[in-house]
């Protein structure tokens, strides 16, 4: 593809290294920041050099955080004693959302994952343990992605961790709200007969 | 969505302000580039800043350009009897791409548009006029999309040129290389049997 500017060339080479954007959809980009007013591309540009220099993790739960401490992990109302381990950031604000869940969390970092090269010792299992070792924590919740990855590092933590006395639970799988059981796979509807609970009135 | 950092928050506003990215995307995007080396970051910001600040437009065609003068314009070896009017500039790179044209080009910068509020006095149609009027042009071909705006806009052109002693062509429609007649939509294919033209061997 041949450029008639660098400068849009430039751009276009950064965009597309997002994942999931490619050359022309780069290319439709720059071309929608051009047509906004100045100070809008300006603020972008801007946003992604603060993100990279500014963000902060916080020093408990390894989520992002303004301060030394995030909002959830300084908010005494919650209860200490839950720990909600997830693989990132998105975890954390889709579990938020639900408003169901007012313990802490362990922000891991990644899951182990043989194919991409990560292991235990790039995620922050070393905080977890020490964690687990030096507070009251009566139940380490499991909210990992419903794969083989987010699977063996659940097994990988619980096996780790099973002679500490805590409960281990994970997070339901099933149908989800909403789903047809003949659109459902086959491995989630086989779960949710083998994981059925006693009927509610809700 | 409760954000846990503001400045994480700060460029998932922006970058959900981008066409075609939904908030999750763009914390999709901002997880991606922290996890960069901190230098691709700042350099896709940067990139962006600069798109805006330093691009300039071609004074003859009003394609992007790092000089005054594209290097199309510039080239002297092109036919400078040919001009072709497109849209956008990736028009102009999708048409180089092909490598069948060595005439020149002329930037619209859009197509005339009711509904979006673009009429012909936000187009480069001015320009273009006095090109026609003061320029040897022979042939001024429509490479505009095959949408009812760019059909209304070559319609436009053709009405206000139509006196000058110019040939007008249009970029041939109809049954793109590799298409099944059964699948190709129905204007496309009735269009292509109106222009049927004489077989030739290839």
């Amino acid at each position: 593809m041949k450029f008639p500017s660098k400068v849009l060339e430039n751009v276009v080479d950064e965009i597309s290294g997002l994942p999931g954007i490619g050359r022309k959809s780069a290319i439709r980009l720059a071309l929608h920041i051009l047509k906004q007013p100045e100070r809008q591309g300006l603020a972008l540009g801007e946003a992604i050099k603060h993100l990279v220099t500014d963000i902060k993790y916080c020093k408990e739960c390894h989520n992002f955080s303004d301060a030394d401490i995030c909002d959830i992990c300084a908010d005494e109302s919650r209860n200490t004693k839950l720990l909600c381990v997830v693989e990132d950031v998105r975890d954390v604000i889709a579990i938020e959302n639900t408003g169901k869940y007012k313990g802490r969390y362990l922000v891991l970092g990644g899951v182990i994952s043989p194919m991409e090269g990560i292991g235990p010792h790039q995620l922050n299992i070393a905080s977890l343990e020490e964690k687990l070792n030096t507070r009251e924590i009566e139940e380490l919740i499991f909210a990992l992605p419903a794969t083989m990855e987010g699977d063996t590092t659940a097994y990988y933590l619980y096996k780790k961790f099973k002679h500490l006395p805590i409960a281990f639970t994970n997070i339901a799988r099933g149908i989800s709200v909403g789903d047809e059981l003949e659109y459902a796979d086959e491995i989630s509807l086989g779960r949710s007969i083998i994981n059925r609970i006693p009927y509610k009135e809700s």
